[in-house]
């Protein structure tokens, strides 16, 4: 093993390591963070992904020089952050966020070419739940320009954090006139808006309308 | 300068070099992720910040090894994303996401010890605008406990990258059956949540009405 450690150093008892807990976590977002190392330094950058199965699914352009050095086995650091609420405790010391962190280190690697398409529709459909079966399939032009990568999920190369409690103030501050408490967070999805070049009499499809939350369409 | 370069490579007519169009991004989000190297490896932490006028700033637990490597020196790339919507294009490889990425590159420094109540005020009060007039003072002990860190925003060690637009699809598709627009994305707070060891008669203060769009109190 070359990863580092996956034990967490600080405020031990928010982790865990149950597997079911970290999927829930990249299943709520479509966003991660990557981390990398080039010349000595350290270099970030955010993407979509999604989680297949075992695995924790990119993609970009080949012409990517940040994916290309995934591709050929820079060691990667992978953030997915949830922020669930600001805990307002009864001092700036104890206030703090309730948080689901997932760190996932390893190497990605490129998918094989033949399930390039099973990849890449389960990221569009990560995103839009349902919308690559609207979609007509991707041109070998679109494949030739896209690089999916993926990272084995494995027993031994993830931490997970949940921080999903409340204030925990001292006894003095409990009995002063502080309030305490916490304001939940979340991510929302706001009604539609259609593209400016969209042909009249084309509805919201049913992908869409699942995604924020409208009735489904009659048809 | 030994920080990476800052051109984008990639779509690069999303770049934009606007300092408020940076700080818009870092004002409208508490968490940032930052990647430092440790031992060849990359590694990556999400944490609270905050902006403090030209300065990125964070805090932890001065048994933190990452903070405690950071205030040491290590050279960091801090990401700092807002997903503001999904562009729903007609085909899975135009669809993509609305979003404004940032990345400062650096080393942060631990800030004056006269300062540091200035600064975690500054945090506590980015969290939750106002909080730090309604709270007691933070004990010595407090203090002692905490590692701020700052790291400076110049001209020189930040990108912004901003996606902001409608579907971008070639004609053939702009012709074709399929839905096209965006669907917007943003963070909301929910109404506030009492703990559970909260004393009664204690009203939700100025600072927690205002976050969570309520009216603000009589008194």
């Amino acid at each position: 093993m070359t990863t580092p450690s996956t034990k967490v150093s600080r405020l031990s008892e928010k982790q865990t390591t149950a597997r079911e807990r970290l999927d829930e976590l990249l299943d709520s977002t479509p966003l991660a963070t990557v981390a990398l190392v080039r010349d000595g330094h350290p270099v970030i950058f955010p993407t979509g992904f999604a989680r297949v199965g075992d695995e924790l699914v990119i993609h970009g352009s080949t012409g990517s020089p940040w994916m290309r050095a995934l591709a050929d086995g820079a060691q990667a650091a992978v953030s997915v952050t949830g922020l669930d609420g600001i805990v307002v405790a009864r001092s700036g010391f104890e206030s703090s966020f309730r948080y689901r962190s997932a760190v996932v280190f390893g190497v990605f690697e490129r998918v094989p070419e033949a399930q390039k398409v099973y990849y890449l529709n389960r990221l569009t459909d990560a995103f839009i739940p349902g919308r690559t079966a609207e979609l007509r399939a991707s041109t070998r032009k679109e494949l030739a320009a896209t690089l999916p990568l993926r990272l084995g999920i494995r027993e031994d190369n993830w931490s997970l954090k949940i921080s999903g409690g409340w204030p925990d103030d001292p006894e003095d501050d409990i009995a002063g006139d502080a309030w305490a408490g916490v304001v939940p967070m979340s991510i929302t999805y706001g009604p539609p808006l259609r593209a400016p070049d969209l042909r009249p009499g084309i509805p919201v499809p049913e992908s869409v309308r699942a995604l924020t939350g409208g009735p489904p369409s009659a048809r």
